[in-house]
């Protein structure tokens, strides 16, 4: 079966037995543990293979065994901040396990996932990871092996999806302001229209309660809607002492507008970010007070999660994995 | 050879060939496009095979052809925003030729690197890409199939690399400021012992001549270093009218405290950035005339590179591709 597989320079398992003094099969028992051997015989069989570099085909071994160890990953982003984190974790969960990601960048394009989902298909990987930038749910993807969704769930509860706690991530925000004593809290986050926007803001009426001064202000991901949000928030609520929001982005846009204002942060307005982003969190003036999303943490469960399934262990259902507030000086100060 | 390979669900050609009522060896012919076959029976087998959803096992194509179809990328730092689109390049160029990217991130870890190098052998990889974090050359690795380096070169001359020209991308954005009329440039840049710091400072003096006012400063590549450089530079040249930054993170520094001290930019002092990143360069106030590494063609031309070595067209030594200059507000004004 190899014979057509090997170039000319590569050493065969036939090198291996002739230098070696066996037959071919107990060359292979020898390389692969099976069998029972004389332990001598096995160890020469393996010198002969390393003074050859002879590599065993891994192709050939998956061919026979009916696994490819090799596992695809579906973005719609490949470039972008969530998705790189996700697929960082998984990644090194999965060569942990001794499996290869394979990288597919469909760049929101459905025909491209098609191909793709196709091309996966027909190289037979053992699994499959889909990942996207949004938290919406997404329609499931029709392949015969195990699917896990990461970031963006799958619309079937029945599919294995792990996906962020955003509005928990809210709450502890929020909760760390009212453990500061801050009971004028406002929320500035992105638009309406996405899951996460939506999700953080019920989080933040909900733990503020009474101590929230005004409705969230919905607007985009970006520091200039921090910065004129902010002037917005000032005008409704002259007295607020808290800016909760979406992101980290926004957070800095509110830090850079409080500074040119003249107003201390904390001492009168404390802000939180969303993200922990560390480009934007800590490069901030002052440094932002956070919710970590905990993305690599979320693709190598993902993996973890699609490992078992190929193990025959399969998951069902909606993992939440929990944020993590980071706490640094635009709440708690120098 | 399939027998062993298929599982109990998975169609074989055998079915097909039973359906469309042909032999097995025509019914490949007719899948494969090989062979004398009328249209009529071309079609009545690929008919059966998108009946069964037969899918032809790439895995066997590629043991039959000794061609897996499979390119292995070796990055130190796959998180990283320079890995990124050059990684993002390369799939997009890999996977228009059919070819498959698997992804191995050794964080900088020599041990994480020969386990790779070790596995993607077994797993006879067509080619393989290396990239990384940062500009200085590394030692080639050792495999037997075709390799480019991407974005860090190879010690190796004859090696086949694709790099930036950082210090063509400083000379284009001084001869800008020099064409806007300005004489008393300055240039603030990260850690000398940083290739490609030096690079951007090599352009820098060679391009501004009598209009650099100062010696380059060097000093790390972060907002705070454009804020406390800044400082610096004006106390030692009170009237620069230019500083050209080696990163886009430092202009943005250098923006934000000419600001708080009430200079006009570019009115009094215009400022350009190095890397074109986005959420540097357009959240930037004002926004910021950079450099672009066009980084995403640098992944896409080494990915070609490697097709055409792969194809037995190989190229040898260094590539270095250009930069782009971006205009913006920063030197042009509203």
């Amino acid at each position: 079966m190899r014979t057509s597989a090997t170039g000319a320079r590569a050493p065969r398992i036939t090198d291996v037995a002739a230098l070696a003094g066996v037959s071919p099969g107990t060359a292979s028992k020898a390389l692969n543990g099976t069998g029972s051997l004389r332990a001598e015989t096995r160890d020469r069989v393996r010198e002969a293979a390393r003074q050859l570099g002879f590599t065993p085909d891994s192709r050939g071994r998956s061919l026979s065994s009916g696994r490819s160890y090799a596992v695809g990953l579906i973005t719609t982003d490949s470039s972008g901040r969530f998705s790189i984190p996700v697929m960082t974790g998984a990644e090194d969960a999965l060569s942990a396990g001794e499996l290869m990601l394979l990288l597919c960048d469909t760049r929101d394009d459905p025909l491209r996932e098609r191909h793709y989902l196709r091309t996966l298909a027909a190289r037979r990987v053992d699994g499959l990871i889909v990942t996207g930038r949004r938290t919406e749910p997404r329609e499931p993807v029709q392949v015969g092996v195990p699917v896990v969704y990461a970031f963006n769930p799958s619309t079937d509860p029945e599919d294995m999806s792990v996906v962020v706690d955003d509005r928990d991530g809210a709450v502890q925000a929020v909760q760390h302001l009212l453990g500061l004593g801050r009971r004028r809290i406002v929320h500035l986050t992105g638009p309406q229209r996405h899951r996460s926007a939506g999700d953080r803001a019920a989080g933040v009426v909900e733990a503020a309660g009474s101590a929230l001064a005004a409705e969230p202000w919905f607007g985009e991901w970006s520091e200039r809607l921090g910065r004129q949000g902010l002037d917005l928030a000032l005008r409704r609520v002259p007295d607020l002492d808290a800016v909760v929001c979406g992101s980290d982005q926004i957070a800095r846009g509110v830090c850079d507008r409080l500074r040119e204002l003249g107003r201390s942060v904390p001492g009168e307005v404390a802000v939180t970010g969303f993200d922990n982003w560390p480009v934007m969190a800590e490069a901030s003036r002052p440094p932002l007070t956070t919710v970590d999303l905990e993305l690599t943490e979320l693709g190598r469960r993902a993996a973890q999660l699609l490992i078992d399934a190929i193990d025959g262990r399969p998951h069902r259902g909606l993992l939440r994995l929990p944020t993590r507030l980071v706490a640094r000086a635009s709440t708690l100060g120098e």
